[in-house]
């Protein structure tokens, strides 16, 4: 007999036996207040062990340190393993009676650093700031997606506290390697599949609404990318004396991406939006509903204008896209020299949406690319090849995965809404996120619904340096995780 | 009395009158062959001096450096100086009965460096390497263009031992801020009117011809820069949660460059080729009795494709140039990010010949990107600026200097040609070299022709990582410099 069980005999009717002003969400509000500085000292030290995929040592002390943090919460935990992969970490409660089993997965890797991009130049050196009135924590995986699993550890904590008890069987799934974009994930739950089952995955990941309003995300885009280099002399030349002669990578490759988005954003690679499914009235209504913050975030953001024709954001990022991440071609700034580059190399990522394969997303491109006179390899060209081709690019494909879409009308749909809306309302309700996260292979490994359940901050500069949590976002999503953990 | 005075006592009548076995680039050679190492040994220490514009103490170092080897070879040197500007090295041997001065121009200052872009890392430590059996050293500098300052004073050691003496006045005027568009030379030289003054200043910078015969050149392109910045938000967004609403600058930039040329290299910015000088017969057959290398040139560069519909490398070089030195947006490789760029840059050279002044080509370049819809600023935008238009493009424009060309049929011209064809044959004749060094401004100050003596490889890797020098081209440039120094 665990903790859990022991709250469970305290209180056998579980929560609505409590009076109403001891909902989870309040009992997670109650001890938050009185114990932030724990809290977030807690949360400081896991920021500080550096979560980079290349950092493999230090990806194995994230994950054992939330085996720590699960078992000092007396949850079974453990390390879930495959060859080649990060560990995935597995936490577990069983509770008596339980009629479900609710999954929260989260991801405890993070983004590539720069350093020397961020302010004070350490990222995994986590620092408080005051932002416009509010304290924010700044540290890679602030945000993306350390939140996300301390929200749900001190929701554990809260609950503990207040003798609430569970009525589901609680599972905690956080994968290590989901900003690699999941390559084991599948593979993982597969090789454990007797643990992982659940009726419902949460993806605990993401930003909330821009209105800072609690959201719910029935599904997410998918994601894929291509790395495209193009070639122009086997070695820089000074561009004075083959100025004019030898080609411009650089240039070449502006001519190549240009063509393919017009000036609305709308991709013209053939076929780009072939198979998109549509929306239903749940998810029209739903957007409908849901707050218009574009004219805000425009002014947020400093924009003159904005793409998609006049369509909301939150109706575009129904659509696959185009995205360039990243350009390079010789040197800018102080270290620009005058010469011709001997590459030039884009970086796109394609977000994809139901009805929209990742390997046929890809295919378009690079049909796109071969349309454009380009021959096209699969590996670094040798001097035979770029001899006998105008031009050649080497275009690198990414693994990736789908989108994933839950109907918002399944009634765990409909019982996950009610929980959120116990710890906060109103409740935003989205058909997807525009962000991606590997539902598709969870769906297919457990043979489950995924709903994401973000809490971030949507202004947390997540994927970028000085990536940050707004600290009431982790106080608010402390309250929505202990709503989601006493759910029935 | 200097040493070159007591030469010229030894020999009353000159160089003509030792055997014909004597001449300077035999009695150059002959020093060479019995000193190349204390030659390679002087020549090395001299690169180990860093030499980038930003090390201004190493500037410093160097030039004094140089004013020590001067000295060594009894030539008056002195450091000639005005503020914010790196000294000019400036030696000068009067010759009694002299009819003619003579100035020898290179420049001590070099390219910038990105030292992790170099083989072994170390820009400054000059190193050996065997290329295809022949020898190089590899440093910053070592073509361009501390081996012609090392050619001309190895050249003296020859003529000094072999007792021939000179017929000229000689002066050295060895600048350090060449590689930063040489903004301070013209004032520099205006400063130190009485100093500076000759019947021609031979330019001794640049590759020879890639057929890797000696060439002189009688023009140089002029050179100006511009640096384009467009703007998406104000920070970089997930590109999954603003795709297809946020604008990507990458995406802008490339639209904008795109249009700038055609397949063909053709520049397209309206009025780009107006003003453009043409080529006089000499001129003509000067370039139609050069070597074609272009075959040769598409082979060792990889290239399989040339641009300028045709033409020959060296008739397109008589052409202005909009090149991309380089081009940035977000990161790419194993650092790229999901993310949507704040701002994406471009730099540009623009490459100029006789008739086309930098000013006007800058704005040409200017008004094409407000006609593609951009409000073109000349400072880093603000919030009201970049709200209020659609398009911003924040242009920084560098100063610049014209193309300049000196006839090929003064007598100065003969008289130049026929003392380097005293030393190898047969020599190369261009119009102009494809390069650029700031003539207009040496013209402007001194009164006086230029004409240009490379003597460095063209395959140096010049302002790139990596730049070397083929040993044996420096050892052909100090036979040309010994006959140059020997002129009358």
């Amino acid at each position: 007999m665990n903790a859990w069980s022991v709250g469970l005999l305290l209180c056998l009717a579980a929560w609505p036996c409590l009076g109403q002003q001891q909902t989870p969400a309040k009992a997670a509000a109650e001890w938050r207040k009185q114990h932030e500085a724990v809290i977030l000292q807690e949360f400081t030290t896991l920021l500080a062990i550096p979560n980079v995929a290349a950092d493999k040592a230090n990806l194995q002390r994230n994950a054992e340190a939330l085996v720590t943090m699960l078992t000092a919460r007396h949850v079974a935990a453990q390390l879930l393993t495959i060859p080649d992969a990060p560990p995935l970490v597995f936490g577990e409660i069983k509770t008596a009676g339980a009629k479900r089993t609710i999954v929260f997965y989260a991801h405890y890797d993070g983004q590539p650093v720069t350093p020397s991009d961020w302010e004070g130049g350490e990222p995994f050196k986590p620092v408080f700031r005051e932002v416009n009135g509010e304290q924010r924590i700044y540290a890679r995986s602030a945000s993306d997606d350390k939140a996300a699993i301390m929200a749900q550890l001190t929701a554990l904590d809260a609950l503990q506290d207040a003798h609430i008890p569970l009525r589901a069987n609680i599972k905690f799934i956080w994968e290590g390697e989901e900003e690699a974009g999941s390559p084991h994930l599948e593979a993982l739950l597969r090789a454990h599949h007797d643990l992982i089952q659940g009726d419902v995955y949460l993806i605990c990941d993401g930003p909330v609404d821009q209105s800072r309003q609690q959201t719910i995300a029935f599904g997410a885009r998918g994601d894929t990318h291509l790395e495209i280099t193009v070639y122009g002399p086997r070695r820089e030349l000074h561009s004075g004396h083959y100025g004019n002669w030898a080609p411009n990578p650089a240039l070449m490759l502006a001519q190549l991406l240009a063509g393919m988005k017009d000036s609305e954003g709308h991709v013209l690679i053939p076929h780009f939006y072939d198979g998109v499914a549509g929306l239903n009235e749940t998810e029209k209504r739903a957007i409908a509903e849901a707050p218009v913050n574009d004219s805000a975030l425009r002014e947020e953001l400093w924009l003159g204008h904005v793409e998609g024709g006049g369509k909301r954001l939150l109706e575009l990022l129904n659509l696959p896209t185009l995205n360039i991440n990243g350009m390079s071609a010789g040197r800018t700034g102080p270290r620009a020299n005058n010469v011709i580059p001997a590459t030039a190399m884009a970086d796109l990522d394609l977000r994809l949406v139901v009805g929209v394969d990742w390997r046929v997303q890809q295919q378009r491109v690079i049909d796109y690319v071969s349309a454009q006179g380009y021959t096209v390899v699969d590996h670094e060209p040798n001097q035979e090849t770029l001899l006998k081709n105008a031009k050649v690019a080497f275009v690198k494909r990414d693994s990736g995965y789908n989108a994933v879409k839950t109907s918002m009308d399944l009634p765990i749909s409909e019982d996950v809404i009610q929980a959120v809306q116990s710890a906060h309302k109103p409740v935003i309700k989205l058909p997807t996120i525009g962000g991606s996260v590997p539902l598709e292979g969870i769906g297919r490994a457990a043979g489950t619904h995924t709903i994401t359940i973000p809490i971030a901050n949507h202004d947390n500069n997540q994927h970028s340096s000085n990536e940050n949590i707004r600290v009431q976002n982790l106080w608010d999503g402390i309250e929505t995780m202990a709503a989601l953990l006493a759910m029935q």
